[in-house]
Parts: structure tokens; C-alpha cells; sequence
């Protein structure tokens, strides 16, 4: 048996005024998720704990079995990995954008003018750099999106963003606990070498001919320190993939040793190919044993306070799980969110989300229809992120006894 | 948004047979907590751990984010500060009575026949003596009752009582782990010295003279250690504010950093003044963030094994949650108990508690008669005690998100 765990990112909403009271996923039209949650058994999910606002980077260590207040220190590191970073435990990573600043180190533009061409030779001449004894490894994102690591002896992830978040001028970067000092010297001695570096560049100074706000600094942000992560295969023994959109999952699922695979039309937005998304999981699991499938549209649609929006992208969502009916003889189907994003609040918010477990061997309910306020009413009750994995292991028979 | 968080303490029961099977909160007639269970959400709640005989101020520390199991070491600390006694971590603090004992050091009244008056000048002249270095504070209470505080080096928590509990011989003060021998000591000599300076004072001169018990002699018990709490608004960055009668609850709220609310009426009996506490919380709530009422009525009448008259008591509670409608709109308000004190066993048991929460953006459930039993079948599932402070400043807004 194998397991194939479907995450629709943001999914959780409340009672949406403008869908009658209903959530989007409660007012949505979901035959084949409303098929799964009749054939399986349904639950609500705490992704970290009852009332915690989980991020997606947070909240998916916590279904991976990870702790998240043990291993998180902040989003860089997760960046970082699902920028394809190699990263070693003890890396301090950042986020990082391009941005334009003038001769008095005001963000004009924190985007600089969000280039799109040219950021890899812009990168390529910080790549490499040497301060203080640590070692600068910097690669270019999409767009003004850039990630940074530094690798050395003593660094601390405690350090404050030189990113504004505004136009105006930019952040001395701050030690936010002791021994982090050093650290935010080596970060702004970083940025000061960004700008002396780039201003003049051959590319910013294309860039200023042609009338475009010149990529002349860098600003890091999100400072995390790499952790130490057993995989999901040294810690179960099975073979694991994962596929996603947007890098923030990507790198979780790296750090936690999965295998991240290529899917054409994977974008982490709503005009992702979620049936390409949903073929590619059932491909790998013709050979592995586990994936994860990370769908990110529900979320956006969440942070834009968009319940038509959410409703409308859970059923066009719904349709590419059509074939999923087919796979339940010899796959354990969950389907669930990694925390609510409900559109009243156009953010994160720490209700719990629905969850449904279908395949074979399942104990079943009586909920036939999947929905927030359904599930609560299943026969998983409520549970935890942290546990997810374990139960679905178990289903499948691929976890080990623990005694006799 | 706001949050109100109401403690019916002890509420929690089992079937009576004297209810036909009903427990006090089902048999009562409660419109408005069924109108907040109809509108909100229910679920039952393990104040600490399902089954765990949870005490009130180990309850309310779990209820409010503490581990009891961390910070508590015994009642002392939390009655000393209910009295209003500035304490310092680390101090050591017990409860007291005033008793009376004959020239042989044995108790014939445990409470100094229930003396009113005069304990003031008693106290006086133990507070601020000083045992092999350790400073004493001592404070009378109500009636026969007082406080002792124990301030220095290396004192330990883990003595045991001197106060024998019945009459006889006075208790010697024991080490109960290694490393308390010196804190016992102590005790004993604070025990020794109260006997002989109370013995000839003044007030009990004339209390012999009217025929009245003298109080001769004061016996600690339930020593515990001042815990270092990180205080609610230093963890959440809210206001909170806190209603109750009793001195155990006010000490547990104290040492949480919340302002304890001098209210009118709130006696922690069943003559106390609900509509005033409810009202003095409304009040609290204009300016502050979270407040939390506690009722101690419904736990007396569980102790005193009385199932008709605990019905009754919380019937008269609801009639004062009838304003609590018109506070829905701004307001998350969660109705709940410490822990079940059922009528026939006239102690705390391990039984969950119902809970209520409603409120803007809660999920709504099909429960509409606030009960034990129905509540079991609510949305909210089964939660532990140290969750539901998260719950509740997420539902209101109050809460930061942990990851991105």
C-alpha cells in the first residue's frame, strides 16, 4: 500500500457572510472529495496545537513529524532549499530581495522595479565572497527574489532584517539575542558590499539607459538557521516525494529528505495544472512510497478576502481528483490543509482544518460531504499535525511496531 | 475584538440519580448559556489531562498556559498571593491557621475558636523576624487564616505540613526530599517561636478572659515554591484582567501578571453578586483585552454533595449571562469550568469540563443546550486546558502567526 497525503494550502476557512453562512469549502461542489470522505473516515487537524496560527513552512515540518519549535528559527533556510541550495546544518539563510536604493541608502523601489533579466550576473559577483572568515553562497530567485547563506563558525539566526518592508531608509540589521552580534555585523557588512558591488555594475547601469530602477543592493530578511533533520526515510525506511509550487514547501520537504520532483505546470498559483499535479504524485508512487502534494491556490484566494474565489478554485481542484476513486485499492488518500486562511481575516488563522482518510482497511463514518463542520463530526475526532504521518503509515502498513 | 473567558468552577458533574440521571448543568434551565452554545461551538475540555484530578489553582495555571506540573510545587504561593503579598521567585509560602493549642503542644481547636478579630495585632508581631538568616513575612487573613512567606538561600518546598489536620499532637516539620532538612527546620522553629511569643500576647490575655479560645499558635501547611511565570502579557503582548472571589484563583491570576478587579460582591459564595462580576468584566473589557471571570458557587454545592442545589446556583448564573448576548458582536466569550466536583463523590474528579466559545468567525455546530453531554458532541472536539487561551486570541485576533 502507499500514501499519497494532498495538502490544499490555506484551504480551512469560518462561515463566510457572502456563501450564506457556509465556508468555500462547505459551499463548494466537490464530488469526488465528498466521494473520499464517504468511502474514509473524517477529523478536524490542529497543524501545530489548538490555536496556533501556523505559517506553511511551520506547519508542514509539523505534518512531517518534525517539531517545528525545535527545528524553526525562521523562513530562510526553507527558501533557500527549495531554491535548490545545498545547505549543511548550522547555515544561517535569508530571504532576499533586489531592490534600488539612492546614494543616501533610501529603498526607492524594493523590488527594483521588478527586474526580471540580469540578476544572475548580479548574483554571480556576490556568490563566493569571503567576510569575516564566513563564507557568502548568494543565488538569484525569480524576479528581485535572491537567497543568501552563510556558512561559518559561531553565526546565529537571531539577527533583525535589513529589509524595511517600506520605502524609506534600510535597516541596520540588529542582534536580537545576545551573541548574535557578530552576526549582524557580517550581514550589514554584506549589504554595504551589495551596494558598493552592484551600483555600478554593468547590468544596473543597462538597466539606468534604459530608464529601469538599477538592482543596487540587496536586502536579506527571514534570517533561519539551517537545523538538523533525520529524513522521513532514515526515520520510517520508506521512499518519499513531494510536489509543490512555491519554494517555501519545496524546501521543507528537501530538508526533510524528499525527493522534490519537476511537474510541468506546477506554478503555486491558481492556474496551476492540478491534474498534471495529481498524475505526477500517482506516477511516483508506481515506484515510492509516499507523497506529498502541496496545492497552493486556496490560500491565495484566502489572503485576497476572495470566498467566491476560494469556493470556485476548491472545485476546479476537486475535478483533478477525479482519478483518485481509481487508486484507493492500493493507496491510503488524505486529503487536508495546512492551516485556515480564512477570508474574513485575509490571513492565517489557528482553526483547525477538516482532514479526510480513505483506502483500504479504513474505519469509516457517516460524513458524506467534506467541510470544515462535517468533519469535526468524524471518527478521527481531532488530531494533530505531528500525528498525520503516523496514521497514515500505519494504513498503509508501512510503520514498524513499537514493542512487543 | 475582546475576549471573556468565564470559569464556573467545579460545574462539571456526573449523572444524579436526584436529577433523574441528569447532571446539575443538564437539569438546569439555562437560556443564554444554550443561546452562546447555540451560537458558538462546544466541545469538552481536559482541564490538565484527560483524567488528571485537577485542583483549582493547578486548573486554572493549566487553563491560563502554565504546566502545573513546572510551576507548581504546592498551594501556599498562590494563597500568599490571592492575600496580596509581593513575592519573589524562588520565595517559600504556605498557608496558616491561627490555632489553639494546651502546654503539651497539642491542637483543641484548629481554628482558635473561628477567631474574628485581633489577628491583625498577632501577626505583627511575628512578620519580619529573622530564622538562621531567612527573612519571615507573615500576613493574616480572613477569620482564622494567614500567610507565611519564607525568603532566602536555599530553602525548599518540600516540607510537610505542621498543621496536623484534626486534633492532637502538633505535626513536626519533615524534609520530604533530600535538601529540605534546613527549610524544615526552619518551620519547626517559626512553629516554636509563634507558640511562645503568641501564647502571652495581649489579645489572647483577653480572649481567655472572655471566655474565647486564645490563638496560641500558627501551623503552616502546603508549603510550595514561588514560581518564575513569564506573565500573560509578556508572552501575548495583551492586557488581562481577572475576577474571583477566592483568594487561590486571585493568587494564580496574580502571579500571571493579570489585574486582579476588586468587585463589589464577588464573595466566592453562592451569595456573591454575578451580575456585578459579569458587569465589572464587561467593564474591564473597554479598554482591556481578555478577562477572565471564575464562580465558585457551583464547586460548593459539589462538595456538598448537593445536585439540587447546584442546578439551582447555576441557574441563577445564567440569568446574569443575559447581557453577555449583546457583547457577541465585539467579544469572543468562552463559558466553561476549572473541573467537575460531582455531586456524589463531593470532590474534584477527573471528568472533562464543557466548554462553549462564541463569538464573530466561530464555526458554528449542531449543539444547542449547553451541557455536559452535548457538549461532547460539538465542533470543538475534546481540547486540553493549555490550548484553549490560544484558542480563544486567535478567534479574537489577539495572536501572532508562528512561521510564514
Amino acid at each position: 500500500m502507499k500514501v499519497m497525503l494532498i495538502i490544499l494550502d490555506g484551504m480551512g476557512d469560518r462561515p463566510c457572510e457572502e456563501l450564506n453562512g457556509k465556508t468555500p469549502l462547505e459551499a463548494a461542489y466537490t464530488p469526488n472529495m465528498d466521494y473520499l470522505s464517504e468511502k474514509g473516515i473524517n477529523g478536524i487537524m490542529d497543524p501545530i496545537a489548538p490555536g496556533i496560527r501556523a505559517g506553511s513552512d511551520t506547519a508542514h515540518l509539523s505534518i512531517l513529524g518534525y517539531d517545528p519549535y525545535e527545528v524553526y528559527t525562521g523562513r530562510g533556510p526553507f527558501e533557500a532549499a527549495g531554491e535548490g541550495l545545498v545547505l549543511r546544518p548550522g547555515d544561517i539563510a535569508f530571504r532576499c530581495n533586489f531592490s534600488t536604493v539612492d546614494e543616501n541608502m533610501n529603498v526607492i523601489d524594493r523590488r527594483a522595479g521588478r527586474i526580471k533579466e540580469g540578476t544572475h550576473e548580479l548574483a554571480e559577483v556576490l556568490n563566493g565572497m569571503e567576510i569575516d572568515g564566513v563564507k557568502v553562497i548568494f543565488k538569484e530567485s525569480v524576479e528581485h527574489r535572491a537567497v543568501l547563506v552563510l556558512r561559518g563558525d559561531g553565526l546565529s539566526p537571531y539577527v533583525s532584517d535589513a529589509d524595511p518592508h517600506k520605502l524609506g531608509s534600510v535597516y541596520e540589521v540588529r542582534a536580537l539575542k545576545s551573541g548574535a552580534e557578530r552576526t549582524a555585523e557580517i550581514v550589514n557588512e554584506f549589504v554595504e558590499r551589495s551596494y558598493a558591488t552592484l551600483n555600478k555594475h554593468t547590468v544596473n547601469m543597462k538597466r539606468r539607459e534604459n530608464g529601469l530602477m538599477p538592482a543596487n543592493i540587496v536586502l536579506p530578511r527571514g534570517a533561519g538557521m539551517v537545523p538538523q533533520m533525520d529524513s522521513i526515510e532514515e526515520k520510517h525506511g520508506i521512499s518519499t516525494g513531494a510536489i509543490a509550487g512555491v519554494s517555501i514547501v519545496k524546501g521543507v520537504c528537501r530538508l526533510a529528505g524528499m525527493e522534490v520532483l519537476d511537474v510541468k505546470g506546477a506554478r503555486g498559483t491558481a492556474e496551476s495544472d492540478f491534474g498534471a499535479k495529481i498524475g505526477a504524485a500517482l506516477d511516483y508512487l508506481k515506484n515510492g512510497d509516499f507523497v506529498l502534494v502541496n496545492i497552493k491556490a486556496p490560500d491565495l484566494f484566502g489572503h485576497d478576502g476572495d470566498p467566491a474565489g476560494k469556493k470556485e478554485i476548491i472545485e476546479k481542484i476537486d475535478l483533478a481528483m477525479a482519478r483518485l476513486k481509481e487508486a484507493l485499492d492500493n493507496t491510503i488518500i488524505a486529503v487536508t490543509a495546512d492551516h485556515s486562511t480564512p477570508c474574513d481575516i485575509m490571513d492565517h488563522s489557528g482553526d483547525p482544518v477538516p482532514l479526510l482518510i480513505a483506502g483500504k482497511g479504513v474505519r469509516t463514518d457517516d460524513i458524506r460531504k467534506f467541510g470544515e463542520r462535517t468533519a469535526a463530526e468524524g471518527g478521527l475526532c481531532r488530531i494533530r499535525g505531528k500525528d498525520i504521518l503516523n496514521i497514515l503509515l500505519q494504513l498503509a502498513g508501512l510503520s514498524e511496531k513499537f514493542g512487543a
